[in-house]
């Protein structure tokens, strides 16, 4: 399975998000996910960064 | 190992852009993508959607 990791970039940290993460749609000033298990978060920010050897999706807030 | 594959979204199809991503960052009007084995591409466009678990990234033009 091939399933990633989000979390939130704060200064000096990495705080989850949301895990197993299937579907990631950039949409209008924020992030839409949806996990393998259905579950929905918006994020009100941007991708920074997402590393798949990593699993990770990196959010970042609007500057 | 969990890289994704890149392919640009047309009317109707999808057209392979990058293989064995690793690494995805979205910038100012583009996207910048690197590979497992060090290529990199930049994207003039904008990440449509990510699938996880078909190891999809979907990449559009600017409408």
């Amino acid at each position: 399975m091939c399933e990633l990791n989000a979390f939130v970039v704060g200064p000096g940290k990495e705080e989850l998000f949301l895990e197993s993460v299937d579907i990631i749609r950039p949409e209008d000033g924020s992030v839409y996910l949806r996990s393998l298990f259905g579950e929905e978060k918006r994020f009100e920010g941007r991708i920074k960064e997402i590393q798949a050897i990593k699993r990770k999706i990196l959010l970042e807030c609007p500057k």
